[in-house]
């Protein structure tokens, strides 16, 4: 069964754990007038933007690289980009800030100086306690929440960014006790027309989840890859492959996201040091018994994990 | 620069870090002369015998599960299959062994009494050391020498088996100092002629190779997925994905080739254990500085080692 998530914090609007969710169609036409801003064209950033295109009145683009805004424009990803948060941000009703962890709460503590309000503001970063702590000191004008899009790839940047990015994914949502239903509503239905599923969390939880299933992983495969000879790349195979594929992600922002997420981290890599002790046990033992009691979870174990995250679909 | 590897042990033929290599025509012309026999039709053994079709005089194979005799024979993968082996393998004048690792070394003690010889043995388990121990163990008549394609997908069974499953991966060859010259050259010809690029290595250099770029990848694939609590599969996404894809490899296949290569074994784990200590530490102690360190060395390690391998291609 799927874990019981928190209630969704709006009236009849969607439901944690149903992806067909039917928020109030007021909630869907709401999206199309508003005049989107996202902050940081990157992987995340630009497929958010080319996702949303069509869907709301306006949609703008805050982006610091030159090369990445002249991409930008030459795609048509939005319909105004620009370096100064402040020429773009006051034309928003939604800011969305699509940049790494760090740079997130940077951005939220200079927004009221960008920005003169009103506005519903969102992240998508992927550590969300650090994140809501800095909008929680937002004056009264903006209204914000947490988001994060379980979505990627090990590579970065607009020139990889896609549309079709979000679609099935869940899209955990952390709001705030501050945030108002309409924020809430607004974006659920930003979630909806990228094609995720919204999954309202707890910001601590959505954390301790997250270091399990993603910044564990990621440490693993860096690991792994580091700990592979050279020379033993002459066999390298499919396995190494998928296995080692985490490690190519963004050093900046993955030392972002460890660093904002450390007691997570640590906790969920004491559980995978345990199941790697008691792997160890049995193969320094010849222990073939043991051993394949082990290794005969493996398939099970990875199939009801993702059969739970497909029942959530 | 690409790791050197042993000479190719027959006069002009095959170089070990050329895959385009250019073995005497003789050797290609040979093959379309032998009757073939597999021992074994699941992933493995059915893709070769998909990839070998038309390319031999005579394909055949020895399969003890009744429903994959029947999928062989509704699908024509070869052209004679039988669960007795003293039916097939007398009429085959080179015999492929393509069990589990144990299997395999049970099979080489059974081999005398089924075949009357001559015929030129190869095998595609997983580990060498051990296999060809028993290689060695073989009465004169026999050519024998151990092979292990670097091939293969999370999934098992003939009904996985694709004849492309070879295409561009590197198949290491361990020849025996009985194995003659000609052996070696029919060995290097099928290689070749299922798209695969022949490596020549020593029994224990390959098993110490595979452990740190497949046994060990598998071993932490597995911890991973059997430390990921059911609560968190809610934000299951691609990285998980990747990186648990080998936990669901075939626990009795992965179990021989533990047992098999234990010392190995440990001894990459023991490389990958220090990585992740060092990773602990830096996490533990909140170093930002050092931890980057480490993080930014991700991306281009791993470039460099898929690019030693591309490089062998």
């Amino acid at each position: 069964m799927w874990p019981r998530t928190e209630e969704p914090p709006f009236g009849s609007a969607a439901s944690a754990d149903d992806g067909e969710a039917d928020f109030p169609e007021a909630a869907a036409h709401l999206l199309e007038e508003q005049r989107v801003a996202i902050v940081g064209l990157g992987l995340i950033g630009g497929s958010l933007a080319l996702a949303l295109r069509g869907r709301c009145a306006r949609l703008l683009a805050v982006e610091r690289d030159p090369d990445t805004r002249a991409l930008a424009r030459a795609r048509g990803v939005v319909d105004e980009v620009s370096e100064a948060p402040e020429r773009i941000l006051p034309q928003a009703d939604v800011v969305v800030l699509a940049t790494p962890v760090q740079a997130i709460v940077e951005l939220l503590a200079q927004l009221p100086k960008w920005h003169p309000g009103p506005a519903v503001v969102l992240d998508v970063g992927s550590t969300k306690a650090a994140i809501v702590a800095a909008m929680a000191a937002l004056p009264p004008r903006f209204d914000p929440l947490g988001g994060h899009p379980m979505a990627g790839k090990e590579t970065s940047g607009l020139a990889q960014a896609e549309a079709r990015l979000f679609r099935g994914a869940p899209f955990a949502l952390t709001p705030l006790p501050r945030t108002t239903g309409r924020a809430k509503a607004l974006a659920a239905a930003l979630v909806k027309s990228v094609g995720a599923r919204a999954l309202w969390l707890e910001p601590l939880t959505h954390d301790r989840w997250v270091a399990a299933v993603s910044h564990l992983p990621y440490l693993v495969s860096l690991a792994l890859t580091l700990a592979t000879p050279e020379e033993a790349a002459a066999l390298l195979g499919p396995g190494f492959r998928s296995t080692s594929r985490l490690a190519a992600s963004s050093p900046r922002m993955m030392g972002d996201i460890l660093s904002t997420n450390r007691e997570a981290v640590l906790t969920a890599l004491a559980g995978f040091e345990r199941q790697l002790a008691a792997l160890r046990a049995a193969l320094e033992a010849d222990d073939e018994i043991v051993l394949q009691a082990l290794l005969a979870q493996g398939p099970a174990r990875r199939t009801a994990l993702l059969r739970l995250v497909e029942e959530g679909e």
